[in-house]
């Protein structure tokens, strides 16, 4: 099998996204490799220049690779996830929406194969051959991506600037005013915790 | 004003970790800043073995802080965001849900500081003073947090495991089945985009 050659993320070679990878994410999961390819090929057809915000489109993988890669984080408000179930991203330009969207073509895939018995959930992991797989994902890079020009709908993203804040009255902590009278904690709208005895 | 001594962050020392503040989160944000005081005051209280998830309570910041001082991120779910609007974290046992929560306690906030204003948004960004703000945030360090011990509800977190996917008939794309017979792009749940002309 030939060696892939010059494989690039962002300008990091593949051994340096691998270690980038499991050091961040912890171990070297394909779909944050995956998702490597992903965003080279989107910023590929990006203009050069440009401040880029992004979108995930699944909570899974796909994040890692976007905050590895771009100047984008959870924490910074550049990317952010969209949950549509689907294992594709869009990178685009923060001021306008213009930008490109790329997702893994399915049609692609060859059936059988590890990559295919994956990505399509056909085989349960303990029974998936990994390094395989990592393999397969190097061979097959940007070959089974598409990718598709896309405005991003602004409006419905702006973040909320200046919004005031208030101590709520049961917790006493700072909420945002606009949540309501009490934060969401203590309206039992976002109570993920009780107090341990 | 008294020098700050060993201050680390999950033995980071103090100039490192504003140099990964930097790097990842793009610029030096108090918020993230702060983060790190939470982060570590939190491991402190925690069991030193053990496998531990984190959830922030706000999108903004402190997402980053736990990004970069423990192994929980966006894209390997260890991470999550429950937005209650406090400036809160909790880091948790993953399997028993028993954990640490943390707060900045505003009650403890000096009045006219370039930190209480900041934090409580008194005082438009342009107006701020950012070098004294992270001296402010540097020298309070943990003495403006409170923690609490908490037990985090499992049953409403566990991560859904072997769920099928299949191919949805508009997009073409491969999503999870239990999202119903459309992605929820095709459905116009979660469209965000639309082709560019």
């Amino acid at each position: 099998m030939a060696e892939p050659e010059e494989i690039t993320f962002r300008s990091h070679p593949l051994e340096e996204y691998v270690q980038m990878i499991e050091r961040f994410h912890g171990h070297l999961a394909p779909g944050v490799l995956l998702g490597g390819f992903m965003v080279e090929l989107a910023y590929q057809q990006l203009p050069t220049e440009g401040l880029f915000d992004a979108i995930s489109e699944t909570p899974t993988c796909l994040p890692d690779a976007i905050q590895l890669l771009t100047p984008c984080s959870a924490g910074n408000g550049w990317l952010q996830v969209v949950d549509s179930g689907r294992f594709a991203l869009t990178i685009f330009e923060k001021t306008t929406g213009a930008g490109v969207r790329v997702h893994l073509d399915a049609d692609r895939l060859t059936p059988g194969s590890q990559l295919s018995n994956w990505f399509l959930k056909l085989v349960p992991k303990a029974e998936q051959d990994k390094a395989q797989l990592i393999e397969e994902i190097v061979q097959a890079g940007s070959r089974i991506l598409s990718f598709r020009k896309v405005h991003v709908d602004l409006a419905g993203r702006r973040q909320k600037k200046g919004v005031k804040t208030q101590i709520c009255p049961v917790c006493r902590e700072s909420y945002p005013r606009d949540h309501g009278p009490r934060c969401r904690h203590c309206s039992g709208e976002r109570m993920y915790y009780r107090d341990a005895s």
